[in-house]
């Protein structure tokens, strides 16, 4: 896609030109076989400009009504999936041109005054990307509500916290599931400012200095479900930073899920044992019988190297352009796709692993006072009881030491032996099940079970409002793409 | 840093330890060298804490109030520069305890109650990365008021604007300022949210699983400027994700600043002699004695790979990490620091580059309506005269080729020669100046000289609420950082 | 692909399994969309394997004969395009043993002795892998050949040298083309090495430890045309150095591209003039009749940000992947792909372009010597005549800064002004045209025009032995991909 | 830096300017707080410059003598650390020729005859980075040494091997060492060949199109110790490839260290007791008593992401650059720079950590045939037996499945059993014990023992020769860098 360029014999721009285009150069500068996918976001758009073109008196009512019905037969062409195009129609704007001509002859040649393929090649790319940032934030919710729900079924369940990679302090394993609802509800926030930045009509900006006849944008913008309209022409047709912002939200989705993935695979070994993916998502190998492989989460957690790929790739891309449109630019769709139905196939994978994967409870349980993961408690123990922390961590640390020594737990110890410790110890022993450790750090966002209940129903009720916005502008969509859309504000 | 290892004599955690540690392995571990950037953030949050700790009656009021005092009086070194440090206190935050000891004695060890590293580490660079963040917006601030400026002075000067770096249309030199100015504002949006992704305070999720005292949280968010506290412990203290909002909206500016330099060294070059950028900007060249080089503006542009590379680097970093912390995370710091401190000394020299500038007017205007950039308000015309657009294009593109075949410019044609090539330019012909082009594009958004004229007010109004926003937080900030600081919520 | 896993009915690892794959899950896994290019690979790699397989006797000599009859059937299949396969199949070798089965029964069975996917796959892409570097070694070498016959054209072209997007002093344009045949000199060189660290057979690793059969490895890889075996069998199977080596490589390809692209766009605006794209190579606008556009530069440079994105990418996925095979792996193959394919794509249309560009001679020469970049000859004279080369740098910057404000060339001054300036200038005047300036740079590697002369020359035979090492490889690949290959050392 | 640049009272670029450097902007385009790190090489490479002129005659021998002395004389100064130099003197180039002036007078303005700051500094930088590149490849031998010495005090202790993170079949834990020592065997061939481009002289290219004296440049690169000069002045100039070629050398090291590391750190989790990292390279928590965390391989994993943002952040910077010299290739450096000092600060620890690392070998031993990880041999055994693959796989994916159900292992199941699987087993069990399962796979690169030995005396002999590369040209270096070098060829 160029300014547009159209190829072979449908080129609008021959005039000019004594050579006709090289082969092998077409299909290298040709986008169709990528920017098809915005097929219905360019009749709609187009839709809009021509209603407007009417309204306005830009173009005889009667030849708007023309080319709108033309547009909707192209449209049912796209749903019927007859509509056909080739790398000869160069991109998906020139082919909805070529059938709208087809179909309704010279009229269509009105369809593009007041408008440039820039300001209409924006404005479809800013709508595909909102929908798509919808859709994937649906994802995010769905799999944000498996977790919460493996929480809520397991909210009783000690497991060892871990800093290091090493057995840290008891907590429950509800409290583990939440911390990634949590980073996933930063997910949603970040799609939703994304989308509001892709939220704004780049059309009426022309080649990139405005038009010349007297457009009513706002009226378009109302018409597509758009919420505001770009406020420099120029900045319009250059700016590809709603992309950036799209592909770093969902970059920062593939780095959380890695992280969790990174985790189940762990968990699923041989020495964790602390889940058990379902069969469903797990595979075998052909040469070891006994094979159970997290491949699932193998894959997901390697796919965040190609979306973060696309994030550099893009940055690189736009690194040193001048103003305002380059070709370079249209670089910016497949890095876009590729990110986006990456990501769209992850979620939904990662939400089924989740929601069938089986807790080992007794496991969890046993090692969550391993390594002695409540020597912070006798410590603490110490301290509240007037000993300064750092004496009553090196008291606690040789204790550990000489365990370790004598292949010992705490468990193990007698009373004397704790009393001949430390006279606290003689007094009170510390805690020494997880759940009584766990239950001790009931401050808010502290792994105590009534707060990690509550923790629970706060999730769900901002998984919930993440839902209604969802739902909210999934409607507008819906509304802005059904034939009989009123052509007036969707909102 | 590690969760509150110290290094040295000085070691928190030798109780366990059979073995000194490897000094190569001491100084590989220890991040004092670049942490110590957050010594007033880990004095003023250790005031806080130490506060709380006293209001609820964890430790003895007396004992906060020796810390308290301790605390300034550290201080109070930091800023005579008499606070002196070394690689064997590890990590800032032993640092300032040892040195704390050494003015108070063992009071200081009830400090630490019911805190640990890991808590204070996030918190720490949270306020760092607040107070970075407002500076940064100040920087983009003043850069979008000089844009603005220099728009404000040149608003009567056409320049051609371009697409696919070749001559398309003419626009106003002033609405080709204004393109940064939106991109500026943009960047401006996205610090601020990255902000307030930063403005959550962690303190309070000990090591990772909460603390086992009963402190106030709300009440040392209040005293710290903090707008809200985290919800789960254990993402609190994995959580690195206001990092990388930092770098990506630290990465997005130099993106535009990169491709305003481009312009500018381009414009500066012998053949397009646009600018002139000052020679307080410029460097020259120890062999060819006539050079003028537009080193600023390379050095601004080549910058933007390092700052982006440190987002890509942390990317990499956080990818595949376990719950909850590693020490891998203190990676952060350095990339965070540096892509800071490139973008801070990077905005003030745009600055002043942008404001000290010469803009070239007769060269512009000149160039404004070369290369037949008036060439679509030709076809335009003919296409508001009932021409259909393709005709109307194609028409002016064979004058276009005639002319550069004859060596003409469409001033040098007659008006039997615009009336031989269509009725319509008998009767009118098309606009030969640029400002008549210009001021055709009477659209919001678009180029005309009163568009430009109320963009360039509404964009100064968009800036002053930036200055406001930062104001109001720079208030902040320096109230809770000034030694009288309530101890109550300074918002 | 995970090591031997095959989908649906065809699954060779349900034994262990009590439930059925997930539908999604099962698509989410499946390599076949992408893996089937590996197809003859594949093929070849099993054609290899088990000729070997009988040969030593591991499976009777008959089932070899056969197996070895039945792939070659499955090979026609490709060849006549009615292979055909299903994400049902998983991955492609699952699929050729699915047509094989059907093809020849039971015997089949026998193929997958003594071999695992995961060494199976890791020889097919390597292969794959070593055949693409020698295409675009071909296409490196055409672009740079067709950069040397512009140098050859131009030889005697003088034009701008620039530093800081300043002019400099004069070069010859051949010069100029010559520097880019450098770059691709060394890309050359980067492809070989790539090449030679893909040219080590894994097959024999098993699943990662090796196999109990006693096969000979060596055999095999002279079979398939490896230069050598790998020497730790899960190093074979973990490494994907391979894969980032093919990767930088194309990296630094496009770099070089994106480098030569920037220029021809900037050499093709209204302000350089320097070369003209040919119309084949250039596109229009549908809305600007006077546009012509280098959109095929455009869009090569913009490419860069892809290729570099996917190296990063797979950079990231391999980041912190234990030993050996993860199913993360499996997207390394994507990446390549995609690099492979937008370099090939890239190379060709770049080589036509430069082909068929003309270079505006005329305006290149007169350029040479615009904004005094005759004045480090000045200086130099003053210089061999003894005068400190500081003092003669200020007497000659002092000189341009009064010309500048004069509004007078180096070529206005007369004889007396000249004299006036410094006694060496009465006897001597510094050269006033560019071909005197090239000239006087007549050391190695200078552009003085017989020096330039050779360069050409020296770098045609460079390219004709970087074609001989093609087309040796190239042989080789033949010969080994040929059914009637010998079943014995193709070197 | 720029060509030839210097701020404050030195510059040497005055006449040309009316206006003084803005401040900022002098610190700004300043590289000296960087740069001044290849003093050494900026004075060796003028010594070699000045001999070569006094030699050819270009200055008299007198000064020639005077100025090498006096560049002696700075040398001395830098080995005392009494050369002081400040931002005024913009980079190391001018810090150097103003002390030279301070010491011998004016016979300093002759050093700079014949040479352009710009090819001083790629001389600078590619003595530079060769120099690095070889203290990184000491840094790869020593780790791979010690990582050939782990293989070889172990060479005995079997291990679970992994695919998918899934105990897949045993091998011995020296073969799973020598994996690490094959990756590092190809990364110093990376950095060899990456050494290699650096080794190339672009001495001599002046500003960009050579010089016009009479210089001998092949004298001065024997003189340096560089095997080649520059073929083409303005690639030289604008060439940073090689630093990408280190970067990318540098970073493929990383890659391969964040997986030893991730393996380190499960290994020495709680869950797997693999390994114990020495006390002496790990850190505790001032929090919890308990704690020994795998610091140091944290750390290092962490580091990864700073090496390859250096890589990608060079990569944006080059691209799409105009030749020759531009400002933004000063960026270079700090990326370099950093890179080098990471790595080197990695690898040291990573050889102290893997010495001193004690392995759990019953732990190992014991987990080796944890999983069923011998269900491979026992599907081999059948398969041997004249069973098809497929049929093998099948008989003991089931049996796998059912001693999971009754909770049984292999060495569980009695003579009955066995021969109730299968008639094969009736005859012959399949290997109970890892050892057996290990010997079996005795082929080239397999796990068997003896292979495994062998293959560590191949690994040292590699890395033998390896070392003496280093050697080699490491004296060359020192001699080259010695005050009496000859000023003759060092090679």
């Amino acid at each position: 896609m160029t300014e547009g360029t159209s190829g072979g014999s449908a080129r609008l721009w021959g005039g000019r030109f004594a050579e006709r285009p090289d082969q092998s150069a077409e299909s290298f500068t040709a986008s169709i076989m990528f920017d098809n996918r915005m097929v219905r976001e360019d009749i709609r758009g187009s839709v809009a400009h021509v209603r407007m073109l009417g309204r306005q008196g830009i173009i005889p009512a009667d030849d708007a009504a023309t080319i709108e019905a033309g547009l909707w037969k192209v449209w049912d062409d796209v749903e019927a999936g007859t509509f056909a195009f080739s790398v000869a129609d160069e991109d998906i704007h020139t082919a909805v041109e070529r059938r709208l001509r087809e179909l309704i002859g010279a009229a269509q040649g009105k369809l593009h005054t007041g408008r440039s393929r820039n300001d209409q090649v924006a404005t479809d790319t800013r709508m595909w990307t909102k929908f798509a940032l919808l859709r994937v934030a649906q994802g995010v919710h769905d799999l944000a509500a498996a977790l919460a729900d493996q929480a809520a079924a397991n909210v009783d369940v000690p497991m060892p916290g871990y800093t290091h990679t090493q057995r840290a302090q008891p907590v429950l394993f509800a409290h583990h599931m939440l911390a990634y609802v949590e980073m996933l509800r930063r997910d949603a926030e970040r799609l939703q400012q994304a989308w509001s930045r892709a939220d704004v009509m780049p059309l009426g900006s022309g080649a990139m200095a405005g038009v010349t006849y007297p457009i009513d944008r706002a009226s378009v913008a109302a018409d597509l479900g758009f919420g505001a309209i770009s406020r420099n022409s120029m900045d319009a047709i250059a700016d590809r930073d709603f992309v950036l912002d799209a592909l770093y939200a969902l970059s920062m989705i593939q780095l959380h899920v890695s992280r969790l993935c990174e985790e189940l695979i762990w968990w699923s070994s041989g020495e964790f044992r602390f889940v058990q993916i379902s069969d469903a998502f797990s595979t075998g190998s052909s040469i070891m019988p006994q094979k159970k492989n997290p491949d699932v989460a193998e894959i997901a957690r390697g796919k965040t190297g190609r979306v973060v790929g696309n994030l550099m790739g893009t940055f690189m891309m736009v690194k040193g352009l001048p103003l305002t449109f380059n070709s370079d630019m249209q670089e910016d769709k497949e890095s876009l796709y590729e990110a986006v139905d990456t990501v769209e196939a992850v979620l939904p994978v990662m939400t089924g692993m989740l929601a069938s994967m089986k807790v080992n409870r007794e496991r969890l349980a046993e090692a969550a006072t391993g390594d002695f993961s409540l020597a912070t408690d006798a410590a603490d123990l110490l301290a509240r009881n007037g000993v300064a922390f750092r004496e009553a961590h090196e008291v606690v640390g040789r204790l550990v030491r000489s365990c370790i020594e004598q292949n010992k737990t705490f468990e193990d110890l007698t009373d004397e032996e704790w009393a001949a410790l430390h006279p606290v110890f003689a007094v009170q022993k510390p805690p020494l099940t997880a759940l009584e450790s766990i239950n001790a750090r009931d401050i808010p966002g502290g792994t105590a079970t009534p707060r990690v209940s509550s923790a629970i129903e706060e999730a769900r009720e901002g998984l919930t409002a993440m839902q209604q916005w969802i739902d909210r502008e999934m409607a507008v969509r819906t509304r802005t793409f059904s034939r009989n859309s009123p052509g007036a504000s969707p909102r």
